[in-house]
């Protein structure tokens, strides 16, 4: 995409002035329109060395109302950063529906061989990079997110006479040339090969990316603009005709006819109070043991909890967590979304609460809200509840190839014995608020649920982040298996 | 407080494992009432090194439900922290009403001698501490937080002792003894003067120090674990109470005498196109310029805008900010408070939005909503709103101390021009969205409104952060106050 590109092109002053202040004005419309029709924008700026990424972005937001656009630069990894997958920055930026984000350098960055020491990844996090990249570019468009992709192009002469004029340059504010920026220009045709190959392997059709020939700051300028007004344009215009074509029939769900997890599962199973004390004494002893060695190999673990109503997650987690080191984990209970959550892809939320390295999160009720509750209850359209079956495995193949233990858990008991527990509820004072209208709704929707519940272990079981059902009748049998699925496999993997 | 107690206090096993148990058992339903009051818990454990914090938080979640409680260890300053104000990171740590968090360390060790070279603070950092901190906790009782406060206590010998073991205890991820730690027991006496002046000057009637004698943890835990449950059943207690003495009548509040600041200002400036342009590119210029400066000094500023409905906040931070580089500033514009904030003491969401050191953040309306919108619309008892006044100078002082600059703008137009814009807005289909029903009925209570701005000014315009009555019926005129108003205070402060 560059070898053959000259970024030698120009525009006079006089072309310039002309065509700016109509463009200026263009965009600064279309920003109404963006917040009138909510659409999320994100504007990515990467180049060379001294392309000119600060300058383009100053003119870039230079139209716009200040209060509806953020300005990230992602030229650092802080600590935060370092221990998490190199995708959570950036997630947890995200523009609501309306407003822009414009970041300085981005996701792409942190493949190239030209990146400085701190952006450098090991090979291990670097496996399944485009593929993280691509999913989650493609997760955005789904959602709806007008995704800009800008990489500035200058020749090897143009960013030696660049540096060297940076070099002579005494105001302290400005960008220092140091010896990272020197090796770049001085193998120019490496680094060359390097971006290309970056570009090639995350142009789309969805998200292309446009070279910007930045020479000429003027030339690069305008076109910056009549890119992002052609897009805006493009997609306010596919907008309306969506509008036009209206929604479409919202069918119930064709009958599920894949496999049947659950109701081959019998979720009773026998303990005795014995042998619970003594083995839970001793998973809980384990885990402690595999807490802190998580924490020395600095290893971050993610578990998840679903189930039926009244399926005893709370004691689960309680016994779990009971002797581990409080500072080391977290439990995230999920209710009903926020204004702020609504506002943004579904996902965001859950990439709010990752675990830093050496920590545990526990989700109680978890991103597959979305093939739960969304689908039964017709919270979400057919199709956007399906294509999550995807993107959730995206995610999660991403929090592994970041070294992320994951355990899915489906706590399960049958119908009997949920009504049991209803009932037994409702006897106890202190436990009443724990049962509302709405699970005895629930409870009629079973059989909805069910299909629910085996697709989704289905379709997202997959090797690094399987399914372990959770015969829950008997809760101290459910909490032992847990707490053995857990230690086991972290031993299998703490080696 | 800590002189004359001796920390060598025993349980025996026997003892220990007979009230354990009921107060575990307690706890466990106090939790309970908590959500159900809604009280958000603030617990802190301080004390010497090697003293057990770690252990006594551990034994404090024990019985709790872990989806109702964080735990935050604050031990290391990290980069986000060391840019902002010392209590930022408590602030964006409260928890919501109904939950508990226990921070491992706390706003109070900032200040000690022995703080690790991590927490150690400028000198220049450290004037108002005290008064920062007791300001601090005092808002968050005021807003209902309850606030417990432990300090582990042992004896020379004692952590002696326990270094000793430490140094033999082959376990890699136990905590390691370093010459600091080394040091504090060498220099035992001379700490303790430490800390009891520490302890003196925030030992409060409201939120009192707990001095736990911690030679022997069992004893320790006991003691612990009966404040807390004292604690909260006191807080219970007097919510209780409150609810059945009734809410009070809740009278308009009385006619407002104070000086009149916005009558006694003219709203019309006169001002020639010509001088306009040239001023505004001369005085956008000038601020760019010390945006530099200020980033290379690390001085982070806050800028404030209040002022009538349509008065042109949105064009003037459009102004102020065009030339900026936009990655050094951020605007935060105020609506209505989300379910997180409104969970939350009403400066939180303030908090989470403060600038980097040398950034800018520009707030489109602000904390004076508690005294403006709040205090007119009857949202906010009179006694709260008026606390409101202490609490935003509490604030600002904290911000000043840190090295903030701060800007407070009243944007004033007079009645007549407000009418003339409301209707001109009307009329121009792209700005119709800017003008609703409430603008009307807001225009109503002009003399309301006037009445609040004026004590507003009265009581929170302080020297280092005053008002500034922007005459705003000229916009232009306007734009160029503000930007003057600013130029000049940070060229004479940025010297």
């Amino acid at each position: 995409m560059l070898e053959k590109l000259n970024p030698d092109k120009h525009l006079d002053g006089k072309e310039y002035k002309e065509s700016i202040n109509e463009l200026e004005v263009k965009l600064e419309t279309l920003q109404q329109l963006i917040l009138d029709l909510q659409i999320p924008v994100v504007i990515v700026l990467e180049g060379w060395g001294s392309s000119g990424k600060g300058t383009q972005i100053a003119r870039i937001v230079h139209p716009l109302d200040p209060r509806h656009f953020n300005v990230y630069t992602m030229d650092k990894v802080n600590e935060d950063m370092a221990m998490r997958p190199f995708l959570w920055p950036f997630w947890t930026r995200m523009p609501a529906r309306g407003r822009i984000t414009v970041f300085d350098k981005s996701w792409h960055r942190i493949i190239l061989a030209d990146s400085r020491e701190k952006w450098r990844v090991t090979h291990s996090k670097a496996a399944g990079f485009y593929q993280d990249v691509n999913a989650f570019e493609k997760q955005l468009t789904d959602d709806g997110v007008l995704i800009l992709k800008f990489f500035l192009h200058i020749g090897k002469d143009e960013q030696r006479k660049r540096f060297k004029a940076l070099e002579k340059n005494e105001d302290t504010t400005a960008w220092r040339v140091d010896a990272f920026d020197w090796e770049q220009n001085h193998n120019y045709e490496h680094h060359l090969k390097q971006y290309e190959k970056m570009l090639n392997m995350t142009d789309t059709d969805e998200n292309p990316w446009h070279i910007i020939e930045a020479n000429d700051r003027k030339f690069a300028t305008v076109k910056i603009y009549k890119t992002i007004i052609e897009r805006i344009e493009a997609r306010a215009d596919s907008l309306r005709s969506l509008a036009n074509a209206g929604n479409g029939q919202d069918n119930p769900p064709p009958p599920y006819t894949g496999p049947r997890f659950l109701r081959h599962t019998t979720p009773d199973k026998p303990l005795t109070d014995d042998s619970y004390k003594k083995e839970l004494e001793h998973y809980q002893h384990r885990l402690q043991t595999l807490g802190n060695r998580l924490y020395a190999k600095r290893r971050p673990v993610v578990i998840l909890y679903e189930g039926w109503d009244a399926a005893g997650k709370g004691g689960n987690i309680k016994r779990l967590t009971e002797q581990l080191d409080p500072r080391c984990y977290e439990v995230v209970p999920i209710g009903a979304p926020t204004q702020d959550e609504l506002a943004r892809h579904y996902l965001w939320r859950f990439y709010n609460k990752l675990p830093k390295d050496g920590h545990f999160t526990i989700f109680d009720r978890t991103w597959y809200g979305r093939v739960l509750v969304e689908r039964v209850e017709r919270l979400t359209p057919e199709p956007v509840w399906r294509r999550a079956y995807r993107e959730i495995n995206e995610m999660e193949t991403h929090l592994h190839n970041h070294g992320a233990v994951i355990f899915k858990f489906w706590l399960h008991i049958d119908q009997d014995e949920q009504l049991r527990r209803f009932e037994a509820r409702q006897e106890i004072p202190l436990k009443q608020y724990k049962i509302t209208d709405e699970d005895w709704r629930n409870r009629e929707k079973w059989g909805q649920y069910e299909d629910a519940a085996d697709e989704m272990i289905a379709e997202t079981g997959t090797p690094h982040a399987p399914w372990t059902i959770i015969e829950s009748n008997n809760k101290k049998y459910a909490r032992l298996k847990v707490l053995r699925t857990i230690t086991e496999k972290l031993a299998e993997t703490l080696v």
